[in-house]
């Protein structure tokens, strides 16, 4: 009888039954008087169905970790958003690909950079994380090992969508009309005019109910980027963070500002030291110190107790979250 | 009269004369009975060697952000450190190359990783702050964009060196031996055998005359890596940090424990929001949060009043520093 006793105690202890899911698609310019209800529907749709895909995985007793990737891949499949299939162009027509995940647990952490034929880049990310001791890989170097560990490798034209190579061929023709009118040398920066080529951004952080905590982000980087370019999204402390003593945090926006500001970590340290709730640290970063330097996007974390935020700047931010209690939300516009 | 007062007043106001440089060459298993009088003076020269050149532009009243780069510049050119000339070997025979900078005026920070032609990585990642929108370049982009900016370009065979020549042919032989009796997949991973393959860095951080902080970082990855790694020392809030607010840092050790720990910005964070000392912050960091994880190594760090610190928790750490008061020393051993 004690011996059952303390045993219920103990798992009282471990799990408490509560989980969270909290994901982005992106944020950016997202105006309600731009988007049919048809095309608000798919995207919202597209929310969901990660938000399912994650959620299922935490009802039934599983990780954050497994369940983030679990939504992260829903949406790099899903070619509405930009991470995956969906993926924007590079300026040489490509497609190159960047993730990352960390587990609170163990802060123990995987990203890719660069790489072009890994139909999921965040089982690529998992993989340097569950299978080496780096944290970090790019390019072809990233490929192989991904294909040597079991990641599903595909031909580089599975990323190909109508729109994206459209909104490269419209980036390109942007270009020429600027290389004819101003120094042509910064021509490839477009960032001042065009903030939309910055936010395509999947991310997905988690709570799961032995009060673990995850992040994972993933994305296809800015459409026409040129020199091999590396965002925030692969980058431990900038686009993505988790620790269980804090938070898990994936960001979205103009990666250069929240690789400055090592904008994940940041949060997280705010918490720890300055204990700050995960709104405030959030919002601080994002409403106060991202704009202060120039940039714009948003952030979602959730804490160990369940509490979470989604922050942006911007008209909007593709967002959704499920809790055990039931509840859930998806939304776009501010 | 009052002019010339006024004049004189908000000179002193910007300036106070006042400088410091910090620097390091690496840190591992840096025995005293490993060396010879012989190698250890020529360390110990290649090190003032960058103390002169880099206290000489604070001296006549450059910028901290030029001091770093002409500081690592110097122990680029030097083939004793993994950076540069005298860089290690990747596992296929090459040289890949990672630096990167931060101006703690502006927070602009620039980085390339896997660069393989550019003589002083240092001032492609400079080039990438200074010249571009972005902060992170990699592989063939980086070294594109370099070469379009004034970087000098050499050709790969300058990196060659018959010592880390030597160092990759051991490192494979021990790979080997693994290979036979050991599980094969993990003989690249090495480190738990071989720590000193880890810590090959180069690393300045200054404090200038008119109150600000850089910190500069670079070199020549781990011996015998693969899969397009990449280390600490290219990603902004982990190998390389600087805040006029609190402090500049760069980091050498094990570099994926680093990572996660976003080791340079949370000794910036650590400051700003935990009101710890520059030398708190990076012992707490160093002695006590990467031996927890189980990772080792060291950073150099000053803050914004001219104090510093060069913590490690290894054998040995190649370092030394200048002050504008003329101190200056340079140490090896613990």
């Amino acid at each position: 009888m004690l011996v059952a006793f303390a045993f219920a105690t103990a798992l009282t202890a471990q799990t408490n039954s509560k989980y969270i899911l909290v994901i982005h698609g992106g944020a950016g310019t997202i105006l309600k008087s731009q988007m049919t209800p048809e095309k608000e529907a798919l995207y919202k749709q597209g929310l969901q169905n990660a938000l399912d895909a994650g959620s299922k995985i935490l009802k039934q007793g599983g990780t954050a970790l497994d369940a983030v990737e679990a939504t992260i891949m829903v949406l790099e499949n899903d070619s509405l958003f930009n991470a995956g299939k969906g993926a924007v162009f590079t300026n040489e027509g490509k497609n190159e690909l960047d993730a990352s995940i960390m587990d609170g647990k163990t802060l123990k952490a995987g990203a890719v950079a660069g790489v072009t034929n890994i139909k999921n880049p965040i089982t690529a990310a998992r993989a340097v994380m569950d299978k080496s001791e780096h944290v970090m890989m790019a390019g072809k170097g990233a490929e192989l090992f991904a294909a040597q560990n079991g990641c599903t490798v595909v031909d580089p034209s599975y990323f190909f969508t109508t729109q994206r190579w459209n909104d490269l061929l419209d980036a390109k023709r942007e270009d020429s009309l600027k290389a004819l009118h101003k120094d042509s040398t910064k021509a490839f920066l477009k960032q001042p005019d065009n903030h939309d080529y910055k936010y395509g951004t999947v991310g997905a952080v988690a709570l799961d109910m032995y009060g673990n905590l995850a992040a994972a982000t993933s994305t296809g980087g800015m459409t026409d980027k040129r020199y091999g370019r590396i965002g925030d999204s692969p980058i431990i402390g900038a686009g993505t963070y988790a620790d269980n003593n804090t938070c898990a945090v994936s960001c979205t926006g103009w990666g250069e500002y929240f690789i400055r500001l090592s904008m994940a970590k940041t949060v997280s340290d705010r918490m720890e030291f300055a204990h700050e709730s995960v709104k405030d640290a959030a919002d601080e970063m994002i409403m106060k110190k991202l704009p202060s330097l120039g940039g714009d996007g948003g952030l979602i974390a959730v804490d160990k107790d369940g509490n979470f935020t989604m922050s942006f700047d911007t008209d909007g931010m593709y967002r959704g979250y499920i809790k055990s209690d039931g509840e859930s939300k998806v939304e776009i516009y501010k």
